[in-house]
This record gives structure tokens, C-alpha cells and sequence, in this order.
């Protein structure tokens, strides 16, 4: 656990965090089409995500509320020299906590994440409608070297 | 298995196909300079990969010969419904065997596996210098909706 400059703590989430999850994942342009807070295939998600030792469901607390959320994905490989690689998913802040640098901590954090666990390259994807969010990311040292390419089954 | 018209058969890796897998992934433009095919670093990520079950490392085999290879991780997560993804990642086709749907042969196998194992989504990112594959992977049905942004560590 680290303590931001925001009073924000960034620890794993617990079931009891997941409706605060789901609404922060439904607040969202974009996102909102895409989920129905009432579903419980939610806790099923939820349950195998955090039973897997290679995926981390992570919330940011502040003070009891869940300021935000990622998830962290650990992906062994054989490209790269054997490089394990940490892949960002499902990145997310309250409206009530942005533009304070909320965002640049979580992301900076997972970076830490994966340094610390000899990760060889940290990769996410992001919309391309969402401009603001890839200048954010570039802005911490990704590039946008490939296009992020999805088939919905 | 699947036998495909070539008759190619996909199946999990062997710890025995491991110097092809890695010879595949050398003999590329892009990939080149990140592999050296002599290091005892890709046996270590060979085994986590395949003793891990949210992942599956793939070869074409053709007659014995690795003739392809990809690697399917299958992710857990709680946006879109707490829908699982299939992500695609080192996808390599042997010269000798390019250029005769292969590739479209592995991928669409892939899209069936991420189908019937019920995933909500397949992705993968292409490097954008890799014009041919990016027209490849639309001619499957995958859209370029995202930037595929990455950060070496």
C-alpha cells in the first residue's frame, strides 16, 4: 500500500467495493453503454479476477471511498527475451476526484508494480475517441506505437 | 485439435517446440532486435506460460514442423458486463508457409476458441509499421477503435 500525496490509499478491492466499481465503470461516455449496475455477473467477474495470482483488481481509497479503479494484468510471454509484460485495464476516477493528479498516481503506481516485479514492458489500450486520456498517457512515457484492435463476439 | 485444408494442426506448445517458437520470433523486421535466440531466459517463461491456465501458447504444426505460432490469454475483468477477453499476442508464420491463409487459419481458430470458451471480446494490438497485418486482422473483423500504447521498462 502507498500513501499519495492525496491522502489516497491504493490497495486491492474487496467484493464490498464492487458496486462503487461497476457505477465508476458505468460513469463514463463510453462506457455506459456497455454495463447495467443491476447484473450479477459482476461478483462472478469479480470473484475470478481476484482469485487469480496474475490479475489485480485495484481501487484507490480515499478515506472509505473509492476514489478510483484499474485493474493490473501480469502476462508471461515468450517475446521480448521471455519478458513478462503488465497490461492496464479498466482505468477509472470519480468525477469528484479528477484533475487533482489522481490518474497520474494510479498509473505511476502500476508502473511501480511492475518494475518491482521485473516486468520488461507495462501496455494498455485506450480509445481513440478518448483524446485527452492518450496526451495523458504519453504524457508518462507511453507511446503509441500500435493500434489496439477488438473484435466483440 | 482442428486440422485445417493445409493440413495444419493447432495444439498447445511442447517444451520441444521451443527453439522454433523462438526462431519464429527472431525472423521478423520488427522482432529482431529484441530476441537472442541463445538465451536460457525463454525456457523459464516457456513454463510459466504454460503452467498457467489463463493462457495457452499455440503452434501450426505441419507434419512436425512449427509452421505458426500464437499465444492466447484469456482475461478477466469486471467492465462490459464482467465479460472475460481473449487477448492475441506473438503472432509469427513461418516464411516457408506465408502468403497460403495460415494466418487467417490460426486467428480464426483463435476467435472460435475465445467463442466457445464464451469471452465477450478478442484483442490484440499490431505495430503500426505492420500495415499488412493491420489490413489482415480488419479483414477478420477486428476494428482499429484504440491506440495500443506501450512503455518499455
Amino acid at each position: 500500500m502507498i500513501r499519495v500525496p492525496t491522502d489516497v490509499i491504493f490497495r486491492s478491492a474487496a467484493e464490498t467495493d464492487l458496486p462503487a466499481i461497476v457505477a465508476l465503470l458505468a460513469d463514463d461516455v463510453i462506457g455506459a453503454g456497455r454495463e447495467d449496475v443491476s447484473s450479477a455477473a459482476y461478483l462472478t467477474a469479480f470473484r475470478e479476477v481476484t482469485a487469480d495470482p496474475r490479475n489485480q483488481l485495484v481501487v484507490a481509497d480515499a478515506g472509505g471511498e473509492v476514489a478510483g479503479t484499474l485493474q493490473l494484468t501480469y502476462i508471461p510471454g515468450i517475446s521480448r527475451m521471455g519478458a513478462e509484460r503488465a497490461q492496464i485495464e479498466g482505468v477509472r476516477v470519480a468525477a469528484a476526484h479528477r484533475s487533482r493528479g489522481l490518474g497520474r498516481e494510479m498509473i505511476n503506481w502500476a508502473i511501480e508494480q511492475a518494475k518491482a516485479r521485473g516486468c520488461g514492458l507495462v501496455q494498455l489500450t485506450s480509445d481513440k475517441r478518448r483524446s485527452d486520456a492518450i496526451r495523458f498517457y504519453e504524457s508518462l512515457g507511453f507511446e503509441s506505437t500500435h493500434e489496439g484492435m477488438k473484435l466483440r463476439l
